[in-house]
């Protein structure tokens, strides 16, 4: 039996039985986490190993598990309460033997995994430039949504040094890093291929972006489709209900 | 009375009168135009000096002198007979005390202008790559077309030259440039602040993109409401008329 803590919650994911431990008042998984799993497994393909950089409850990392045939799914996660409760949601499902949790500082990834190992990295960094808005450093709420623990620069730099060449990197981020997301990316040789915008419904502006980039990759990008998430009568759209089954 | 050529059509505007001349079976200016010239008119104010780099059949340097209060809309052209042409076009729209055309490479702007003297810069660039694509390099459609003359670099590299600092550059593009366009624009210390992608209509991919760039601007990106062309049943949506009036 796993236990919960008395500020846990265990929530259904909707989907063949699969469960996930979440804080009742900290960060909780959103739509981002649905997204961006969605955007990178249509690129993971059987036997393939997958590193999701800053894995928090490991909610990505157990949707990939769900719904793809990787070998592996490791998930690094750098607060060690967070690990700890990630990895209690990996043996709820009884995915031990394809999903890793490695409480570690993604800054330090050259100490902890071997250049050039991975297929696929996926991550839903935190959004917000480090000293924006009031945060308590103390507070995981924070360190999940500001860059305190690791830059955009540190995300993306040390994916580069975990893929494979010619392995894909997927992101999602607020359209107002765009500018950054493109510099970092082609500073680390992670060339931008594929973005799909998201937004809440046609005609509006993207709140999120969707951003898969290839190591070594020549440059085109190919901007996609939007992703519309809600219908202009509130409902959600096809596509996210189908992206949640 | 300002002479046509037999290989030259004299089009109605539609707009106050205003007319242009262009090419019977050479390249002839698009929607691409008017969109960019009105993206750029939105940040054009009274009294302001405006620069339209490869300004071709003159077409943004006539809708800008025709739909703002700029004092004063000059308008470069590399090829001598385009050059001719689209001044020929301001006679005949009696602007010549507001437009100036000059014939001119904009990557030699260093010995043309002063730096340092527009508060804007717009520009329908060629979109494609030189050498994508068969192409003959005496043809004025595939000059206008390809960077065979000035590629992106030179483009964004001699707008910078020209504007003022906090001036804008206003620009058309092909979405699949977006990586190149934001690394050059950064590089040449122009920041990207506004985007809007254009869609053939609602859920389709975006086919250009219009950017809006500060010179020497702190970073901070806004992806705008989407601008689509059509209407599900094909018609246009009320926003381009309202561009096109």
């Amino acid at each position: 039996m796993v236990h919960l803590r008395d500020d846990e919650k265990l929530e259904d994911l909707q989907y063949k039985g699969y469960k996930i431990i979440q804080k009742k008042h900290g960060f909780r998984f959103g739509m981002d986490a649905v997204l961006v799993s969605y955007y990178a497994r249509l690129n993971i393909f059987p036997g393939e190993y997958v590193l999701d950089l800053g894995t928090g409850s490991g909610i990505i990392a157990i949707l990939l598990a769900a719904k793809t045939n990787a070998a592996k799914i490791t998930g690094l996660e750098v607060q060690e309460d967070m690990a700890e409760m990630a990895a209690r949601s990996v043996v709820i499902n009884s995915l031990q033997d394809r999903v890793d949790i490695i409480c570690g500082d993604m800054r330090n990834s050259r100490n902890i995994f071997q250049g050039g190992t991975f297929n696929h990295v996926v991550t839903n960094p935190p959004y917000k430039k480090a000293g924006s808005g009031l945060v308590n450093s103390s507070d995981s709420m924070a360190l999940a949504k500001h860059e305190i623990l690791c830059s955009l620069d540190d995300v993306i730099g040390n994916a580069a040094y975990v893929l494979k060449n010619n392995g894909f990197f997927t992101m999602v981020h607020r359209p107002e890093r765009l500018n950054d997301i493109v510099i970092l990316m082609r500073k680390y040789k992670i060339e931008p291929k594929f973005m799909r915008f998201v937004h809440p419904s046609a005609g509006k502006a993207p709140n999120l972006i969707l951003v898969r980039g290839v190591k070594g990759g020549k440059p085109f990008l190919k901007i996609e489709e939007p992703l519309y998430i809600f219908n202009n009568d509130g409902t959600y759209t096809e596509e996210v209900k189908r992206i949640y089954n």
